[in-house]
């Protein structure tokens, strides 16, 4: 429960395990002696920012908790291709069994967190953020939220019980953007704002009418964008969301809206390379 | 348990569930009547293959089983942009909380069978297959394989227990290459191949000698490939495997091998586009 | 996942069920044919609340699909003493075996909504409002939550992760108010407003300089929280917290709060008595 | 597995964590240093008989092992208001996403045993004993069960496999007391006794005709109670039980039952004031 | 929750489809069409008692509702080889997933049930019962005394928690026999009665005079069985245990014992043969 | 995860520990002091191999990590009657309530073993193995499969999804012997072959004609195993199964068939008696 190691993230370990352990490892069980002992690198080989460690660990502990895991890194670092990340040491079998698990859950989390921090890179000198969405892998949203957390992200909402966003469905089903507003804010609990999605300038007027603390333009371009961050002259945060590339967001950024959602980050984060070598000690 | 439904499956579905409406749905709770009845279409916003169709009926039949799901297509079709994938109609609150969760399944798989898919279009006419690794999503294993299946890939392992695959860390580990595969053979289940990971055409010739029914070429030269695969000359399955790009395919197939394995297919395919956009009933 | 039957409860159910019925339910089994069918009624013996019909629903479904449940309330009505609250109908070991537990949910869901619904009737004619705290019973959070509303009251932070509330420890262990709020404000996600927790006037001041949203006053004497409301001036929200009685809670209204938060709403209302008694048929 | 910790407690505990810390601490997280280290102390404000501290301890450990838990009485002490219960030191972060959670536990058991205690008290010198019900908070039974014996409390059965209780309902269903109890004794495992819930003396007769070896006498005056024991003369155990109120446990007691069962131990037992405050160390 | 279908036993289900078909069933799946249907009959091919026709059924409902399952025979009932058990029809390839793990629960807890009814019959006529032990398949405690029932044996103990039983490591551990049962009853909830295990006829005179209320003679020759029995003279129940062979069962029975239990009935029995064949249709 | 403790086995531990303790163990908690200690040693009471030392290690462990636990004998060893196996020390408390689920795991586990090693004396000097079948205890597939290996036989497929092997109701369902393995082999992963059940010679033929990998003679009578064996002239493996016993192991043996596969190594095996004293320290 400290940092990354929820129950969540700890039952995602246990059926990750399952999945490529729960009938054994018939190649390392019958070729190498359960006395054998080694040692590994986990390496970069590319450049890349990193994220999930502990889970590494984590997954190497759950096997055998003789395992010694020596960092060389912390998670949110920015390494150079060829870094050591951290040193494994132990019963050879046991590291042989771990090793693409925990391969598997690096690679994921920092290309993410990598991907993260080209974003935040790119609108460096804006007062925009960068904010992630709920598009994250079904299992993932505690690890992956955090891997945008360690690229420098924002993380938006967690969940549907973390804050109220009203949508262009939410809209059309409850009759009106006023109406759902009006209606959210008596149901509200205290310490949650209300954002509203809006495709057009006059729903942003409405928005602000009826009290919208957050406005999210829904695919705008960026001169309606402009207007918009204008007409609200600060009285709601904005959020620019939908249709947005790696090359378009300084041009957002420079917009003035508070925040950019890029359901990319964690829905579409190529992995990043990284490798695990042992040898026999 | 029929097709994709497994005990996995369903665990993950109620994880996801937990994590995005573990807390309830306070935007939908508050704005929508509990009454409202709405219906909706699935759709590609883009070209795709489609993989995930009853997950994502699950979904919404575990929020709410008076939910009608219709499919209109089935996974491993082809779908052009625009099309309609499914009809979902019932209680205006169930859909809209379902909507993200459902569609972050099948954006996902999507993603990886249209990748897949574009792979083999890209060996068509060679006899080479493509394979998946044991590079997937932690907790996904099986929901990937079969999204690659649907894009007309072919599995590889499914996990550590399926197939005797001894890698260069075994070989490290267990005394050489000869001495490994020796020993698997031994302990080997009857109906389960052996595969040895080579780096040099020398190391293809020991493979053969002592006896491996698959040879993985690891990161070879296209040049390379091809000696190797008219040194076996059909004595054993050949798979091409590393340092693989989409451009790279046609090459790699060209050489004559059996397999080519891309990790890419399951951690880095980027989602697709599919929308859901509701109207009231 | 429909209103009350999330994943935790039904957890909370299957746990419950094999609490009392893991070794079987000796006496029905060997007393009662198999073959008798049952009806009976749910009636409330004292006038109260009603809150939790869906979880009984649930229990005598989860123990038996042909169990008939017909509901003659709905969770949040006012019931007087003797009125039925449903009916249930089928097989009679089943109605037996799920008697009790069935009852001891509704009867403490109805507990926590009955005393709510009487803090919110001593505080009718102000403006305030009643909200429940985190000291729930650890697995009934989400139940406990909706006992609440049932009664009239509103729903504080549901978790740790949904709102910012700094407290006295926090103060203490981060260096002081302002340092705390400022560093919250960094890492708070934008839906979620902060709240501090002030025990003088003093920190009412320095909460509010420091731009706090909402300010809880721990405490406090009706005169000094008149102080604080007046001082805040629609500033922030305000809430009274700590050593409120029923008795005191009128005058604690009176003080122009907009909130005041009871842990006795859920970790101290007595259950209500409700009976159900079964007639063969 | 010790005393407490059984697997049914410790799945009580993952579940309160999730509830409470399934998406974070953004509060901790976001104001106090990870590196901050903070010791504490949980202190009676009231004066309580403990119960519980072992859970306590398991929170704390659950959410980090590092944690240093230091007991200063033990469960089933009566303690003074201001009396220190435990000390805790490690990781600020860590106390303060645990400090709610532990108190809840030791608040609401070492409520229950406190409450017992007083019943227990209020029969002294009588030869009845306290016995709790089946009257428990569904996921509790066994904390709750703990929580009785501590507060000095019997407990009656576990749960519906471990004895045989015929009520009015088993009665009703089975066609008549004898044909209940005939029924019952042939399935009944050696090792169970039979006990008969009767509410009018002819009752009492019958069930002593057929064996019964524990009488329940529901919901009757003390005079027919003390007529009840009068007649039964030790040839069965006889427990009271319904409608009893703390003033009238006394004369109840001396009616001469050997039992008097309470729901209200369980489901009503009001939560006992414990505090933690830290400092930074 | 009805009869067998526990928790427990579903959970045991869940584990046992993980065990077989978490990876798929890859002959099935590529060789079987998903539109093809067939009908096949569970038939016993020896004499036997049924037992577990419900666990049969739940496995292949839990694989696929749409199968059809028609039971022929009811647990308990004594089976002539050839007999149809049961019929199921439906999806080919759910009935081809489903038929081992169906029969190996069927043969396990029909083995049971019949080594339980030949030990029944061969004590016939004596009033001795027939009991079963705690020496059960760890998982499978509640499937196997119900399997027990079905064959007329009658059950002991259901856990440690379902009756005092002092062994000789208690008498070891407790400082002497006496001392122990003086304890035990001190703290021993009223419906359950304390049994003794013994030796010699030293300690049968010593349990009765502490007021056991059941003996049981370990390892004992019929002889001193006897004369253990003549001793006590309904004063206690008295159990025969340790050492019983199928050949000594009914000379045990002869001694005048009340009950006799036997291990075996669970951890030995034999599994029964029972088939499964398909056709199309 | 090292050896036998997947978390399956883990799992499985816990399911039981609750059957066994989940209401507590009445006897031990009020016979014995928590302060007392006691040591034991686990002795084999009859000659046997012994299997699955880890998890009984494991069950004292999850009872209680203070119990030392120190191993005399590995998994594999013969061992004769009165050897020690192991010994426990530590709270008197835990080792009694630990004891029988320890011994419940050895006794089944050794049981495996020892029938195996049995068996596979019977056949030594011919070239056949011991194979073992998916004929399991639903939930020990895991465990069972290991205890056969311990005792010097070979695993079959580990589940569905561990080889293909198309039987009897395959081929009734596909359409033909020719056209299942067809079909299978265009779906099969590279890694694994293919076996096909027969009857008569003439499938032999057949099977071996569209490339079987494996051929299993299915009931067949020695003198026609011998006639597949010469014909199948090692184009594949071949394996005998069903209707064989103890003592008709050797002449099959003796066939040339290279596996005899046996449902009774798992679903059959006596349990072994194994003891554990204890003394007090």
């Amino acid at each position: 429960m400290e940092g990354l190691l929820t129950p969540q993230t700890q039952e995602l370990i246990r059926m990750a395990l399952m999945e490529d352990l729960g009938s054994g490892d018939i190649t390392t069980e019958n070729t190498v002696s359960p006395e054998a002992r080694a040692r590994g690198v986990i390496r970069a080989k590319a450049p890349l920012v990193l994220a999930g460690l502990e889970v590494a660990r984590a997954v190497f502990s759950a096997l055998d908790p003789q395992v010694a895991f020596r960092g060389f890194a912390r998670d949110g670092e920015v390494l150079e291709a060829g870094t050591g990340i951290a040193e494994v040491e132990g019963s050879a079998q046991s590291l042989l069994k771990g090793e693409r698990l925990a391969l598997n859950f690096l690679q994921q989390l920092s290309g993410i967190a990598t991907l993260t921090a080209e974003c935040v890179r790119r609108i460096q000198g804006t007062k925009a953020q960068i904010l992630d969405t709920r598009k994250t892998t079904p299992g993932w949203r505690h690890l992956e939220k955090y891997a945008v957390r360690m690229g420098g992200g924002t993380n938006h909402r967690y969940s549907l019980g973390h804050g109220i966003l009203i949508k262009d469905n939410h809209i059309a089903l409850a009759g009106g953007l006023a109406e759902a507003v009006e209606r959210a804010r008596r149901g509200c609990p205290p310490l949650m704002k209300i954002e509203v999605e809006v495709q057009t300038l006059a729903q942003v007027e409405e928005a602000l009418r009826v009290g919208a603390e957050m406005i999210m333009l829904d695919n705008m371009a960026c001169k309606e964008m402009e207007q918009a961050v204008r007409y609200v002259a600060g009285r709601a945060l904005v959020e620019a969301s939908g249709g947005i590339s790696l090359e378009s967001l300084e041009a957002v950024a420079r917009t003035g809206v508070d925040f950019i959602s890029l359901g990319r980050l964690t829905h579409s984060a190529p992995a990043v390379d990284i490798s695990l070598k042992y040898e026999r000690i």
